[in-house]
């Protein structure tokens, strides 16, 4: 298996990229990986290995492109090479921790869509307070959708939870305003009718205030209501964070309270941080690729390449391309 | 001034709305107050007042009462009862912590709306870290919105923050999953000229992640959308203080760790509870009614009657209708 790892995307690029890349062939010896990137500022954190090959590229999508144009236009780009060896079968799955538009695009316009699938959705795993996570779909490939759109969300996110997150029979849950079947803007009223008569295990409406306490395994909403609760989970996080920090900061005593509890605090960060349970599968698309965060370290690339492989190991696509083919009912 | 309570709704309903309505008189010696109500089962709790005057009703909207249909066959309820001397001039205001859904259709149905308003809208102010809160409208009173909707939710909370929040000229943003102009689903793409042109300090979008920071003093989005946030936020906060309780019990360093900040901890939990920045208004109803939280103590109770208040004496209300009534452009 080939994995096609964009070398110049994320904040830590490419020595955490170059790094985590050597600890995934270390530990998966079943892999091949293909490097796209600058030559010579990848080469000071390069080693020989018989599984890693390096292609050049002269450049390179920057976090502020915007995303249609430069891939149009910059096609000697890491990621628009990495897209392009996964759409011409040089690869079996593509990794890039860049410019998420950017990345989507590349998906959509490169590597194409699976027949059947109208809309690729970007899907993470959220964390929850036992440490399990949940699938949620769409996060912003994009802002509009349409009911039977959040009906192949569902799908998508069932099969990948099922083959790559080992869950038996995935409870599917659409996010909504209240748990009532009959809640809802006309988005959510219309799209509970397509799910409950899709190939999956429908467990009806699921409230926002729910989904960290793990209510169901994949979440199906919209892209623009998918990014607002993304962004809110995290933006919370950080005012706890910042909060937590001033109480610790107040006094001696809350000084001394803090130095005793550091570590486990520490720990509870790792929970809330949702780049600890991987990357952002890319779902609908011909091969997988996985949107590693943009701050991803060693760690979170050697996580997205697992990821990718796992896709490519279980046929995610070729069952997605199969479920969606016999249409959306049971 | 008169104001009109619901003495039964909320969860510690008739004792401690009764305490928020005697603690109101004595602080504020130009209101009075008249409680709708069992009589036998609010005389335990009730004190002579001159300016306190108690209307019985023998009848109660439940929390899983359906809305509408409880307004409609419910005449004789507290909260129907006390909509009603609102409509009829008898009150200037209205408070009730009962049921949120039937209190909006009460408002829509009884109260009715300011000409020029399509929506009400249902408007909390929400913590910020900095305690200085914000307020977000529309939470869940429409599930659906149309960008002209969302103008005049921008018209509505502006005024509302310079009235009663006492803030110059009120930063009005749009939530949207990105800060730049052209960002966004098309609702709020288009929603982003109307407020452009809006006579509002429109700053323009907001992202979710940045609302705990105090972004804007004022903040525009769908029903559907404000409740998703809302919830999730509610939901980090638990989540959080979930994980914050197992990392303290986990050991007998902890343990003592958290017995040196416990009263700091619970300020902070404080900070983070909405109820604690009063009730939330309904806006564009011909007249102040403000839904106070359904946990509503005492204190609540009293600071929702505050803002009733405030909004009759700033007249909130004529403002709006004045506003409204010149158009949505400057």
């Amino acid at each position: 298996m080939i994995i096609a790892l964009d070398g110049m995307g994320g904040d830590h690029a490419p020595g955490e990229i170059i790094q985590g890349a050597l600890e995934s062939l270390n530990e998966f010896t079943d892999i091949h990986i293909h490097i796209y990137g600058d030559e010579e500022k990848m080469a000071p954190y390069l080693q020989k290995h018989e599984r890693l090959k390096v292609i050049h590229c002269a450049e390179v999508i920057e976090p502020d492109d915007e995303p249609v144009r430069a891939i149009r236009r910059k096609k000697d780009a890491s990621m628009v090479r990495m897209a392009q060896a996964v759409k011409e079968n040089e690869a079996n799955a593509g990794v890039s921790a860049g410019n998420t538009g950017a990345l989507m695009a590349a998906g959509l316009f490169i590597v194409g869509r699976i027949d059947g699938i109208e809309r690729p959705a970007l899907a993470p795993t959220l964390p929850t307070v036992d440490g399990q996570g949940f699938v949620m779909l769409d996060l912003g490939a994009n802002a509009d959708a349409k009911p039977e759109h959040l009906g192949q969300y569902a799908v998508m996110g069932s099969i990948y939870a099922e083959k790559v997150r080992s869950i038996a029979t995935p409870r599917v849950g659409l996010l909504n305003i209240g748990t009532e079947e009959g809640k809802g803007n006309e988005l959510t009223k219309a799209a509970f009718d397509i799910l409950s008569e899709a190939p999956i295990n429908f467990i009806g409406n699921v409230e926002a205030r729910d989904l960290l306490m793990g209510a169901a395994d994949v979440i199906v909403t919209d892209g623009f209501t998918g990014n607002m609760v993304l962004k809110t989970i995290e933006g919370t996080a950080l005012g706890f964070f910042t909060m937590l920090k001033e109480v610790y900061m107040s006094s001696m005593k809350t000084k001394l309270s803090a130095a005793l509890v550091k570590n486990e605090l520490g720990g509870l960060k790792n929970k809330m941080d949702y780049s600890e349970y991987g990357g952002a599968g890319l779902f609908g698309l011909k091969a997988p690729i996985i949107k590693a965060h943009g701050s991803s370290n060693a760690r979170a690339i050697y996580n997205a390449i697992r990821q990718a492989r796992t896709m490519v190991q279980y046929e995610v696509t070729e069952t997605i391309h199969e479920t969606i083919g016999k249409g959306l009912t049971k």
